[in-house]
């Protein structure tokens, strides 16, 4: 019983043609035209391996192998959007992983105990609505029509919007909801996005907590005008005044909170935007981000008086709204169990270590017994089109997927 | 013999259509549609005006009107395209008041000795190509093919392509240079743009120097990253570093080099520009001013020895192109005087000022005797869509550009 190497890298390549850019790396936004074509492409691959398809309100795909008994499934896989410009890899090794753990057992003619399913979630980046994980935040419930509606693209789409016209259900997000004791476990296989398992030479990272990101967004509000005839003295600049919040909250991160904060302003428009023109407003978006949640409170409140005081000496408005304020999470002993002792089995080398990136098992977390696996990622890079990992790391980790997912899907007991 | 507030009113009005926006202000980017509808208006203005109209090969405008002598010309008119979100204020009083002079004119008979003809200058502002004055630059022979090919918009349309497809002609760019002594003098209505005129409550500024621009196209190049799991040591954020930049600007202006030096950042695009990336590039535009040439040399030395250090600090590429490097240019004595005498007569209070802003004036200086006048803008604010400037002082402003006008027109001797 074998994973297979040459339908790793099949499925692989057919999804990167999905939004590929000509540089390398890929945008595939949630939504989007490439998005939508990969969903069509996943549809056809579980057809042909003979899955269930079901699509929820908010268009999570999941296909369903049955087992011997109508029991709660185990869950494997990951999303297929991408951040723009970003890399072929993230998210897209869990769904592959999982259609291969599927291939495997079609093709030894497994019949676990309990169902498997391969889940493609909606919408798990941020970069197109400004909030992440949103189709494992729905499938655990904490998602209602008016935050779908409130969830806008650059072009002012909501996400409420752009459901409905590409043939989901905003209106029913409530069933896409699951209830707890219905999902058995969720295992997802992921690439690290850091440089820890690379920097150790570990092929394998057993994830044992998640550290959820807060999230502002920003608008200051200066005043426009002409950049020649306005004495400095008399500007109300407001991207000045948001240089200053990129440099507090790179401080913040790097000096005054915790030893693993992180603090980004990962976006930035000006308005007016003209050469010759004082910028009048600029928005932008905070991620902070820790396992610890102390620390991570610590960072956000020095990051609000941050901007009081920035809007108090340069005279500016500063307003703040929070997107986004979730809670590490620790994922479960069940599984992390599982996945070591299979590891150990196997004469695998690995660690166990905590996310600093936010994942769907975050919320999976909340419904099931859910688990993660990460794969070296080289040079910690991610997000980036020159994100990348080895093949036979992705084999090796898919390996482990299948073996975990057997060992959960022969269970009777619901433990949780 | 008057000049008329309904007609100049009747221009303002139909010339703030193009562009308008329903918050307020205008945009009418160069050679944009708005912008070619407004030059589709002016020419049957000019039409109805009896003037010949010549268009040259960067789209400058010249309404002619016949002197009893086939003299060189005097010059009046300014530019009617705008920045983004900019006010109907700026360079369209300066056309309005040179077609209600024709109208006087024309409906007292008046044959001046020299031709009269009104102007209107292309692409003044920087807001779109990234160079301002570029319709009077070219007139004074100081753009040619290659030049177009570099100017490009924020869609890398180049000025070139932009020339061609609007029906100009990029390729005979060189016959759009007019020879020293061919135009008698250009004078030019403007909004002062600034806050000097109000706080004085005076009704005129008799332009005496205007202070060119250095402008810089600088790209930071970091390195994107996940910012989840990437900690604050290991970043290379371009957008950190770019907000260096930013302050750094804005301390020099205020603080290091001359005492009326300006420095701004007008705009800012983050690439990939996502909540969850470390920004792995930016690209901003730095304007410098000066009415003295080595206060701005002072600013621009600095400006690019903070480049270096933040490069060399933070591990980020810092590459610079500078746009525009124009010296600061005084207005001739001539025109200066005649503005000065005929405000005395006409019992109207006016001072002598510099220009912080950029005009067309600038390059006309160097191939004819150019002058300006000011009129107040309320508040200072220009470039904003909250520019606005009372209707009595335009009709003041025109009243003198009328009486001026006649006199230049009437003068025999080529005196530069």
């Amino acid at each position: 019983m074998q994973v297979n190497r040459q339908r790793l890298e099949k499925d692989f390549n057919n999804i990167a043609q999905f939004g590929s850019l000509e540089k390398g790396g890929v945008t595939r936004l949630a939504f989007t035209p490439e998005d939508m074509k990969v969903r069509e492409y996943l549809k056809e691959v579980m057809e042909e391996l003979g899955l269930t398809i079901s699509i929820d309100a908010f268009g999570n795909m999941r296909g369903r192998r049955d087992g011997r008994e109508n029991l709660p499934p185990v869950i494997i896989g990951s999303h297929l959007d991408t951040v723009p410009e970003g890399g072929h890899f993230d998210g897209v090794v869990g769904v592959i992983g999982a259609l291969e753990v599927i291939r495997v057992l079609n093709e030894n003619n497994i019949i676990t105990k309990r169902p498997v399913e391969v889940i493609n979630f909606s919408c798990e980046e941020s970069s197109r609505f400004g909030g992440a994980t949103l189709g494992s935040k729905a499938m655990a419930g904490k998602i209602g029509i008016d935050d779908l509606k409130k969830y806008k693209d650059k072009a002012g789409i909501s996400l409420y919007e752009e459901l409905e016209s590409k043939g989901f259900r905003p209106n029913d997000i409530a069933s896409a909801q699951i209830g707890t004791g219905d999902i058995y476990a969720f295992v997802e296989l992921h690439i690290e996005q850091g440089p820890v398992l690379e920097a150790n030479n570990i092929p394998i990272g057993i994830v044992t907590s998640i550290a959820a990101p807060t999230r502002f967004k920003v608008i200051i509000e200066g005043r426009a005008d002409h950049s020649g005839n306005t004495p400095m003295g008399l500007r109300k600049d407001a991207l000045a005044a948001a240089s200053e919040l990129v440099l507090g909250v790179e401080k913040i991160a790097r000096e005054e909170a915790g030893e693993n904060t992180v603090g980004t302003v990962g976006y930035l428009y000006v308005q007016p935007g003209a050469m010759n023109v004082v910028p009048g407003k600029v928005e932008l978006g905070i991620d902070i981000r820790d396992i610890n949640s102390e620390d991570k409170l610590k960072a956000v409140d020095a990051v609000k008086r941050l901007m009081g005081e920035i809007a108090a000496t340069r005279g500016v408005k500063v307003d703040y709204e929070i997107l986004t304020h979730d809670e590490p999470v620790s994922l479960a002993e069940k599984v992390i169990n599982t996945i070591e002792v299979t590891a150990q089995e196997k004469d695998i080398p690995y660690i166990k270590m905590p996310s600093g990136a936010g994942h769907d098992a975050m919320h999976m977390a909340d419904i099931a017994q859910a688990g993660m696996i990460f794969i070296p990622s080289i040079n910690g890079i991610s997000h980036n089109i020159a994100e990348n990992s080895k093949m036979e790391d992705i084999v090796q980790g898919t390996e482990l997927l299948l073996a975990v997912t057997i060992k959960l899907a022969q269970e009777g007991e619901m433990i949780k």
